[in-house]
């Protein structure tokens, strides 16, 4: 068995973790942690978990942590995450990141966009992107994993198998993405107060997101090209679930079964990718991991829709996918049929 | 023009109420107050309001605030309202209090439920409970009108005429209410973020809630008999709307259409409410002043179904009817046919 | 390996069932049929099984069936099911009834409630009510399954222990009850279309609900005592979830502690029943085959809050319970931990 | 006061729309027609006009309604529209017609999208399609109105200053538009059910749907250009509001001021467009006739950011905007302040 420690463990990610690591017959998950006051009890922060796992929260001390764990979900915010994962590497415990702070290989991207200094810049670059549809073969030796952000991933899956097949122009690319609330987290605030939300669709950060330059970092890097993407978010009334419209111009002429013959051949072997006919709706996905793919042809453009649940493919489930690689497990361990 | 203000004018009644003034032919919007930093423009707060009043929020002086207006809606917290409306009151301004802190008669009541003491405890037992279709009389003359709790309203309007016709057992009454979430207000909190509320429903402050002793008091007094009732209120997924289903046991044998008669005679000349053949839904009254309401006879008991917008029944409308009694227009002027 | 049909797998319930089967060590689908045309895949009914069952939907011929499956569970609509069930069980297959035509014991209430008269009325009275918490010994030998409703289920749920205790009154009991609007099927209604719901709350069927008899008769008959409910079904904008809200009168002084002892007591070593102490949310059981209750006393009455996942421990949950315990499995086979 | 009939009175655009004419002071509606057996009173089926409106809807007879009324408001679906508005135009009553019968100028054009042929080609090319703000000098004199369709006349307003300004290229655009479910009417179907839609979000009709060929030739016809948009709509779980996010590449360099100033400039005195600083959400003009625009600049391309109320602003507002031009009263008559 591989003991686990959740770190940050009040928020919807951790919920969905713990659901996903409670069937995995290879894992005990030993510590949870949290900056709450006292040590709740796990049940009392998400009484979905009444009798279905007996453990309280503690505070976050990397030390202690390290001796009881093998491999740490680490679900800190941003900056504090990066300065408690470099005690655990200390101690050699594995790492897969939620945060954003080893996504960007650039540090100067990274105090771009996050309002750095990022605390562990020497690490920069050298971190495995855990996208495992991309990255299968730098995964299983990796110590630490910077796990995408949902936007990221979703975008990725739906972009590569064209960019790799140069099949779209890499400056071209807009992708118009929705995302029901859970993504903005759990932290009370004016704009995720249900009568915010409900009953209303805006869109947000438009061209100021922090997943864009994530997107084209691992697009470029991935697909050995300059890839730019133009990366609008919308807020809507759903709790879960991703949805990335993408609009990409041909490079030259291709029929929608060469695109979607260019897809089915990139993601032949995976298990958690489904390319399908139909137009794919996140209802699809929500609470699987899978991402629903498929693609058209519409005014001389090509139009791919990618669905995901972002708490799941877009967040744990990935990370899951990411654990199973690292200890040589089947990666669909742990996952419903 | 009656010149008025609107203090904590940040929430989701003082919006629906703003919405209401604006149409109302004989108001002139004159003041906002909140305790936000700087004095935003209300359209900042309200993005609704744009183009449409252009008015900044200042910080709530009663003094300044009473030489600018006749008449005050007080949208403030429990406590700080009643120390400023004993500030207005000196300034000879009229007042119509969103808050519960004139609603109870008893200050022991008061201290009991709302953590006393309370400020102003001379005025208590005094103060109008601003129900028109109870207290038509007494509302014109008043100089500060408390403006009833949303739950406790639909609960009264669906309870009174059969309690003052004696035909159902004050002692065995069960309010079961359901109400939707704009009704805990908008501060962020845990409970009301959207993934938290949306897909979900639950009981809330089972036997606990500030509305109990409150539809005791009003329909004790206005029914001539001690009333008891049990109310359980329900948190749903939606942005408005109250529904109170009520059971209560019958003095006698009485038909539904008896049941029917007494509701329609109690309610004959009041505009905003309807006695309906059909099942009511919030639905049929969302974004009005109406309170629908029905009644069954099954399994021997009595059941009532009233709802009500909890903003605007429940809170905003109903103010306005108050307002409009005080200053002796029509009660329906403001409102849509 | 047991092969299994599933008879009208058009549905929300046949989803669920699918998804728990997929994940079911034991079982093997080998036969889904529908009244749809032709002989669509599955996953163009139902997407979200895309790439996880590869059946199509055939017409629903009982001979053929049972010669290739060894158990059936039946989500035909009322009397249908009867009629196809006859067929069956000469062929000695296993059948679980989702309908609810062998619910209720008696024929006349039977003709009364779902318009008689009833295809195989030999059977009635014969047949066990699959609630393993309540009727564990008799189901493992049964050949037909009475699978119970879903509203029935968890009224009954939350009242077994406190009737058994004698802790209630039997004839005073009042369950106001809510639902998401997955539990009124697939087939398109103007009342369930999402612009109708949304937004809205209202009751229906007040005392003429099917499943109030259904309640009234297993109560009587597990807690040996004649028991009558008022039973008020209420629709909620949500998709999945029923919490019922149950008042009754005790019969003598219990405290919440004695109240909260009997029902810990009575479900001791079930595994899907959580006596929970916090107030349940309908989200806590959602997608699980849990049912959490808590009970409080307030007014001089006892309030019992029990929920559940309408689709799952409601139908297609407490369906393969059944199925383990006809087969001799462990009951949480299949299920999450 | 114009006696006004409202044809095909069951649905939502017409429920909307009789609630803004019974706030119209120049209005009485006198008829409402539908295919519903029997002539039910329309407090029956629509339970929010209860004691707001007494009429009883009849069959639409064409000559029967000619007798009764000025102008007819006529929702009566695609090819059934332009046969009933045909006969009504011969008795010299003025139309507002809701299909699109009337909208598009090209008769080939209709029989490819809507499956012709037209019964009333020759009046093709002649009508005025009733957007104010683009022919507000056409709509005065019209007879009849071909009212915009909702996504359209988002889309267009959104547009149309960017095209006339030249500061956009004509080619280039792509809308990635959102809409509530009641854009999809009140007829039952499985892919409007509460079950399917909620907690759920997908594209629809890509690169198909009726409204891109609309929106082509009103932007080609106003604009003077050749506008050829990529127009792809998603189905969004809320039941009112309609988001267009709008992308074009800039034909020159101008900035967002610049751009701000030509949506300004170009709707400058029409009361019920806002060009607003920030990103407009639909709640922000739910149950409104405003239009909510804003712009961007981001990545090398023009973001605009357009939202109405679909059933509104999109449908109903916007029709009684078009009948209060053909009669001379001021545009924002029967509207709130």
């Amino acid at each position: 068995m591989i003991r686990v420690a959740i770190l940050g463990a009040t928020g919807y990610t951790a919920l969905e973790l713990i659901k996903i690591l409670l069937r995995h017959p290879e894992v005990e998950i030993t510590v949870l942690t949290s900056r709450q006051e006292g040590s709740p009890h796990v049940s009392s922060i998400h009484p979905q978990l009444s009798d279905r796992l007996d453990l309280c929260l503690e505070n976050t001390d990397p030390a202690s942590v390290a001796e009881r764990v093998d491999c740490v979900f680490c679900c800190l915010p941003h900056a504090a995450s990066a300065a408690t994962i470099m005690q655990l590497l200390n101690h050699n415990v594995k790492v897969i990141d939620f945060s954003a702070d080893y996504r960007l290989r650039d540090q100067a991207t990274y105090d771009q966009w996050y309002g750095g200094p990022h605390p562990d810049p020497d690490r920069l670059g050298q971190v495995v992107y855990g996208l495992p549809e991309l990255f299968a073969e730098e995964i299983p030796t990796a110590e630490l994993i910077a796990n995408p952000g949902c936007y990221s991933s979703t975008s990725i899956l739906g972009l590569a198998p064209l960019l790799r097949a140069a099949m779209i122009d890499p400056t071209s690319i807009i992708i118009d993405a929705k995302s029901g609330v859970s993504g903005a987290g759990r932290a009370p605030k004016l704009g995720t107060l249900f009568p915010e939300c409900n009953e209303s669709l805006s869109a947000y950060a438009v061209g100021a997101h922090r997943h864009e330059p994530e997107i084209n970092q691992v697009l470029s890097h991935a697909c050995h090209q300059e890839v730019r993407v133009l990366f609008t978010p919308h807020l809507v009334p759903m709790d879960r679930g991703i949805l990335c419209s993408i609009y990409a111009e041909p490079t030259g002429t291709c029929s929608v079964d060469e695109l979607m013959q260019a897809f089915r051949h990139f993601y032949e072997d995976q298990p958690f990718i489904r390319i399908v006919d139909h137009l794919p709706a996140t209802k699809h996905v929500s609470g699987t991991n899978f991402c629903d793919i498929t693609v058209r042809v519409a005014g001389g453009r090509v139009i791919v829709l990618a669905c995901t649940d972002n708490l799941i493919k877009g967040a744990s489930g990935v990370a899951v996918q990411n654990f199973n690689l690292m200890h040589d497990f089947e990666q669909t361990t742990g996952f419903e049929a």
